[in-house]
């Protein structure tokens, strides 16, 4: 599929504040996969079809977190992570993206995961550090990204658990198993 | 036991400054136990011997924590958390106190656990707060621990937490669902 069609497709399932979003991480996605060496086209897509069911009626995610093969402790946690699994799924039967590459870096956008590709990376990042994006601790991200792939992921998980304790949110457990397996692989690394 | 009897026996395990931090977390732990109703003696008893085997040989820990009823996944872990779980036991055997809630408090006293019982809770805070200590973060706990100790416990948790995630150390999983479980309750009782 190329860059067009897939914009095509996904403009219809966006609100246009998130449409000009996803530009936003295609852009940075782009960037990322040239710097670090990851496929290009294939970052690109990802990051075109992440937010795919962002805007899909809870009910709707629900029902596919329950039939399809999906982990079903989401359900216990902010219904704000189920739109990454459940677009991956999404964007497979409605797009006919079967690249489990590019699938695995939309279901894992928000959360992370143990052993995270560098694609994987490439997305989450993307979306943390997007053009668009403006808060605070985002520009340290940004440099960093500019030097160390890893170690802008680990401040973007960082940041994000830490913003998340701080307004007493519960911590989805996959997102605090990526903060320490990142930090394992760093230390095994050095 | 009575006070004396306990602070002799932990006297003989610890530094000079690890016993005055010890008399330090067994003031503040009867002062919570006064503030939130919990059994003073216990209490006392508890934040004693929390640091029972803080000096102990790592390897002598290690063995411990094979040989016994113990979580052996904190051998993958920091051997700071050790002494936690391994100063209940020793308790237990060399000091013969065999009350279950005074040796799970001391048991936690590091990383916390799901369901965090009132005394648990008091030794941690205590051990947190003592008048010794003087690090970023503490003076808010020590006003928060005046009037509602679970808030008091929740941003001590959040403050261990981004502590370690600042210096990029790996984060014991316990002490992640002690903080999700402790927000879940809170938002239960909202």
């Amino acid at each position: 599929m190329n860059r067009n069609e897939a914009l095509q497709l996904v403009k219809a399932q966006l609100t246009e504040k998130r449409y000009v979003h996803t530009l936003g991480v295609a852009e940075s996605a782009v960037e990322l996969a040239e710097r670090y060496g990851a496929d290009i086209k294939k970052a690109e897509l990802a990051a075109i079809f992440h937010d795919y069911a962002k805007f899909r009626p809870k009910e709707e995610m629900k029902q596919i977190i329950m039939e399809q093969n999906i982990t079903k402790d989401l359900l216990d946690y902010h219904s704000e992570l189920w739109h990454a699994p459940v677009g991956a799924y999404l964007v497979e039967q409605e797009a006919g993206i079967t690249d489990q590459e590019i699938l695995d870096a939309i279901a894992y956008h928000t959360s992370g995961r143990i052993g995270m590709t560098l694609l994987d990376k490439i997305v989450y990042l993307a979306d943390y550090i997007e053009p668009g994006r403006s808060f605070p601790g985002v520009e340290e991200v940004r440099k960093l990204a500019e030097q160390n792939l890893d170690a802008a992921v680990i401040q973007a998980v960082r940041n994000t658990i830490n913003f998340l304790m701080m307004k007493k949110q519960v911590i989805y457990p996959a997102t605090f198993h990526t903060y320490n397996d990142l930090i394992k692989n760093l230390k095994e690394k050095m």
